[in-house]
């Protein structure tokens, strides 16, 4: 039987990070855990906190009927009102349930948010780097993925953004704080994107959508502020989830929350609730959207991810390497020290070090390291760099 | 801001069955619930077998670490390998844990073998009545529906059938017991359509994958058998969801089983995986990927359904009513006693008493009852369908 060609083709060609997560768990099972240094995906190895527990034991309990059963396809009504309420706060604008939908994690929200919006041959703009993942999300509803490269810093290139958009914008996705490199944009560039894009529209006489995946908002570093979007733009979607926050990446919860301005904004809603609804999401799961109003304000531990980035930044660049220092995320995107990435990938992989090669998030000539992980196991890793580095060398000078 | 055109139209022709449902919440604001009378959707009152609680209690106390963590894409290994031993004795047929695909219930799963199987232009078939919601998981992947109406007992029609498969026709979906009608196919006709698919791939030299759709499987009465379609074709992949048997429907959890011996088994169940991810879905929720050993086997208490069925189907006939007695599923299908069918149900709905077109079926002429209710509401609701009756015999002498 074959299968559908664009899945062939991505069977051939299969996500990096998962091919190492996969190797990571082959080589563990040979070597022990304890001699594998494991950074290739973003599985934290932190448990939720002590909130997630307590509320799902008290809903358990509470023996309430219907618990686990069918609702609106949008989302449980207490549940969007809280988040809607939070928002209200946080984001400093009113917000109301209508303007939440709960999804199965930003990967649903972006898929339901891309196939409300596009039309076959739309243009989507990201920011490389970025989650490569999002050029399967674009091309599921016949969008066009159009890529434009940040500046040396991983910062919004804003004269390479304005030479990339044409009448044929739909959307531009933005993730800050940012997977793979740690970037997180300052509020004087979310206003001035703000004002790009709507200098833009008015222009090509268009409405290009800023769509804003923040599961990172909250693991930020050095007291680093991540502005919302709202207040710079109307035609604005946030999309995230609690799976990096509050530690619950498996059990899928997330939610899109449009500008309470946004134009045809219950045409939009409705669209988004049918995307939801046929792509087969139907609702987000039930058990957990009643766990959210309890546990939406914890927040995992992340003075550790703050250590992990402090050693290993201060190692790496110790060693020479190139590398932005992250503001949020788990993450460090450095940049190889040889032109051949793969080549470093596999040397790293010789001495049980995961790495992902930067090809994996469109910026060739970088690794990630994921350092969703204890402290300990960074702390044993940190000499295997140095051997890597070694072994670099000696090749290069070999050569 | 335009949505999308697809997506548009959508929201203009919403789902018959959300539609009512939503109606049906805003008249029991109206008139307090027990005197609305919603047959409309299938959200069963009945609550999960105790096994739910117990094993989500016992996970929970059990402090594992990693319970909500990502995992394989494919879904926790514990929980395929249990699916895949209780298949080997339901189906007599070896499963492995390579074979099954843990999926957010069975509309994703559906979404995940379409995108899978079809390039652009493929044809789908879907025996009619039919989920309603088959078409949009059809166009999604850019395949195209083809529909093959059942004879007068809601059963397969051979020679309608095989007149509709073509070279272009990539998979048939069939969905036993059936969803709007309550049908179940006889062993003699798993197997004749098993001949027939195998005759056409030859003659056509093409591969027709057989997608037999499953969450009522368990929801039968009479002592009714649901045949296993592996036995009698290769090229079979099922699709169920724990949604109607262990009442979690807003939990989100379900199964794709691949036959063992389908052709080029390791890259369909690689596409699929990856269909699985990119969709969005990343892995089904894990707190009840672990449920699902625990409570299986369980099952809600079917004998409210089945006093129910025959309550409906006694009055119903006893007034007049054609309809085919279901064997399965919390359906009925009646056909409607007046040609327009939209006129009967707002009479219907005069009276307080909320039903589902047959169009919403790709059935006109017919309506469906939803019984997955307390067996009071159905007594009481007997007499509003007599008098909804009689106001239809007299509306149709006055006319």
């Amino acid at each position: 039987m074959d299968i559908s060609t664009t899945i062939k083709a991505a069977v051939d060609n299969s996500s990096w990070i998962r091919k190492m997560f996969d190797e990571g768990q082959a080589l563990k099972q040979k070597f022990g855990c304890n001699n594998v240094f494991d950074f290739s995906i973003g599985n934290s190895v932190l448990e939720p906190p002590l909130e997630v527990k307590s509320a799902l034991l008290k809903l358990i309990h509470s023996n309430e009927k219907g618990m686990h059963r069918y609702m609106s396809n949008q989302g449980l009504l207490e549940a969007r009102q809280h988040i809607a309420s939070e928002l209200t706060t946080d984001a400093q604008m009113n917000f109301g349930a209508e303007d939440i939908v709960i999804c199965a994690g930003a990967a649903s929200g972006l898929n339901i948010v891309l196939k409300t919006l596009c039309n076959p041959g739309d243009e989507v703009i990201v920011l490389s780097p970025f989650f490569i993942e999002y050029k399967s999300y674009i091309a599921n509803h016949g969008a066009v993925i159009k890529i434009v490269e940040t500046n040396d810093q991983f910062q919004i290139d804003f004269t390479k953004l304005a030479a990339a958009i044409s009448n044929k914008t739909r959307a531009i996705i933005i993730n800050s704080p940012n997977n793979p490199s740690g970037a997180v944009y300052p509020e004087s560039d979310i206003q001035k994107l703000g004002e790009l894009l709507t200098q833009k529209s008015n222009e090509l006489n268009t409405t290009i959508t800023l769509i804003s995946d923040e599961p990172y908002r909250r693991i930020i570093f050095d007291e680093v502020f991540v502005p919302f979007i709202f207040k710079h733009y109307t035609e604005a979607i946030v999309i995230t989830s609690y799976s990096k926050d509050i530690a619950i990446p498996g059990e899928r919860m997330g939610y899109i929350a449009v500008s309470p301005q946004i134009q045809n904004k219950s045409e939009l809603v409705a669209g988004l609730v049918i995307s939801l609804r046929t792509l087969g999401f139907v609702n987000a799961p039930a058990l957990f959207q009643r766990v959210i109003p309890y546990a939406s304000k914890a927040l995992v531990d992340i003075s550790i991810y703050k250590q992990n980035r402090d050693l290993l930044y201060n190692h790496l660049t110790d060693l020479g390497l190139h590398c932005i220092k992250p503001a949020g995320t788990f993450y460090l995107f450095p940049k190889t020290p040889i032109a051949n990435e793969m080549e470093f990938i596999e040397i790293a992989k010789q001495h049980n070090l995961l790495l992902v090669p930067g090809q994996a998030f469109g910026a060739p000539g970088h690794f990630r390291i994921s350092y969703c992980c204890e402290v300990d196991m960074v702390k044993r890793a940190l000499p295997i760099f140095t051997k890597v580095m070694e072994q670099v060398a000696a090749e290069n000078t070999a050569n």
